[in-house]
């Protein structure tokens, strides 16, 4: 895939530089590495990575790159010792391997550290493109799929064991059992959202205090093996109240009235508008900072928001894609309600990797 | 210090993109953040960071930066309707505000991503640097110390815990169990190293399998409040090997020689040469790809590991840096040991962040 980029653009190679924080860089390679390293891919279909000595073992073992240098290969420690530099002596070594494949044009994605762009123009005709790998990673690989349906199966268990068992005074004990429950299983979920009041009006607050009628649970735990995300939202009810149920209802209307319109071929924006109608038809006007304020949802997968988005601009959804649906109303004089799935995008009915009972009362 | 830094180059402003996840950005702004944002420092010491406008009043509440501006303030959301492409609009917005403050040079961290570099570099002059926080960050105030120190007493009382109540098989349980309790208490450990038998050999190896004779547990969790790290090792013995526990008995006697050595003023260097001369004394040699084959240390605090290093390359250390002393011995045919302590440069003795027993016999 890469190599057609490469084609269309007629240049001979792709640099990125990064760590497996680095979503497209871990796609790209399956290497997990705290350490920032290069990944070179020529137009032939070859690819390089290059590893510090002491991972080159690791890196043929758990790595998909086809060829595995280490800068010990490279003569690194030499370029070091004669420059007295590991910076310069990092570049140089790099650029030898680029030009050994004799590289004259080099595309680089524009999230690379200008440190690398400046010194790969000193020595090749560059591009700054899009990452394409941000493109591809857009519709999933069955086994893709596969994690981001263990994740959602870990989210759902521990979901089952907080419903079944609630006795939660505070929205940072709710939270704190949640992310303790996930890590135990081996997933880290981080910033859980536990909102809960007037507060959960505003749909990035993480919440705290007391849990008053309802608390929002915004979940979005990745694998600390395999490093996908899943994302989860339901709205509890521990008291009546009605304003609440009601917003909370024409929601989950709306969400499903989305889940049951998404399918292959199928544009975003107008599923975002079909849910915008929905909310509208029941009474539930935005404005002024109010009302459903943000998207309908966004992709899944290495990075917990990737591409697709589902809102304002046209996009067609295709087969495979992994997106979130997650309509919510805030107000602020009220609080706010959400709910939240994620689902693959099939030919026919999409399929809800959370699902999970829309209406809790406890 | 910043301003000193634009004088020093006849810059007029730095701009830095990154989110809290760049220890950098979170040094200088003190927002956590999981989008990348921007910060621009002036020469007049005033600071801008710009956020989305749903991030306003959070990052008023909670960032160090003197002034926030929205996206919204800026018009953004007009420039997207303009341009119809979101990158585009950020950009013009952030070279707007730097154009009305007069912005003639720019200094720009050589980690920036490429598409603002090229960007800025249409419209001012532009200074790739080092980022000057980098070495703002080695020397810690008080305030940092005491996170490190807080993070520091997180490990240990999870460490007594585990070796008063030590009935682990395997390496992998071992693991689960310290960073599950660290997890609880509110710091996050990823891949701590607990390695056994032969595969201890390899330092970099997170080590799994049953637990022979003795285990190495080297553990670096970061607080998820503060996001300062600590970095602690002990390696204890479950059963008699003469070997391994001489090997750890030099490597405990270097280390307390360097920590005894190291006050403001002395040459890192210096440290790591006794270190290796200390080792070589009790007979055990380097080379191959055995023996001593790491560092003796290296800065700790918003990264794992930060400058200054305690190695080959002299660095003058001073009062306040916060550094590791690990030195370990790795031998194939027979496995390796590593001890580890955080510790505080003073002017006299240093401060031991992490005290605790060497020699643990179970």
């Amino acid at each position: 895939m890469i190599a057609e980029v490469l084609k269309d653009r007629g240049a001979d190679f792709l640099i990125m530089y990064g760590s497996s924080s680095n979503a497209n860089f871990y796609y790209a390679t399956k290497f997990k590495t705290y350490d920032a390293l290069t990944y070179i891919a020529g137009i032939d279909g070859s690819d390089i990575l290059i590893v510090p000595e002491m991972e080159k073992r690791r890196a043929e073992r758990e790595s998909r790159v086809k060829e595995i240098v280490s800068l010990g290969d490279l003569g690194y420690a030499e370029r070091v010792k004669e420059f007295g530099d590991p910076r310069k002596a990092y570049l140089e070594v790099v650029v030898n391997v680029l030009k050994e494949g004799r590289c004259r044009k080099l595309l680089i994605p524009e999230e690379t550290p200008t440190f690398i762009s400046f010194e790969m123009m000193k020595h090749f005709e560059v591009e700054v493109i899009r990452n394409p790998f941000t493109r591809l990673r857009k519709v999933k690989s069955s086994s893709e799929i596969e994690k981001i349906r263990d994740v959602s199966r870990a989210i759902l268990n521990v979901f089952r064991q907080v419903v079944e068992n609630f006795n939660f005074e505070t929205c940072d004990d709710l939270r704190r059992t949640v992310e303790i429950k996930l890590f135990s299983t081996g997933y880290l979920a981080e910033n859980t959202i536990c909102s809960s009041g007037k507060r959960s009006a505003d749909p990035h607050d993480t919440g705290g205090g007391r849990i008053e009628d309802h608390v929002v649970i915004d979940v979005f735990p990745r694998s600390m093996e395999h490093l996908y995300y899943s994302d989860f939202t339901r709205t509890i009810f521990v008291r009546e109240n009605k304003e609440l149920e009601d917003m909370y209802s024409a929601v989950v209307i709306a969400q499903e009235e989305a889940i049951r319109m998404i399918r292959d071929g199928v544009d975003a924006k107008d599923v975002h508008e079909r849910v915008k109608d929905v909310l509208n038809s029941y009474g539930y006007k935005t404005g002024g900072g109010e009302g459903f304020i943000h998207t309908t949802g966004h992709g899944i997968g290495l990075e917990v928001h990737e591409e697709p988005r589902i809102g304002d601009v046209s996009v067609t959804l295709k087969k495979g894609m992994v997106v979130t649906v997650e309509p919510g109303l805030y107000y602020r004089n009220i609080g706010g309600v959400r709910v939240e799935d994620t689902i693959v995008v099939k030919r026919g009915e999409c399929e809800i990797l959370t699902p999970f009972e829309k209406f809790l009362k406890l």
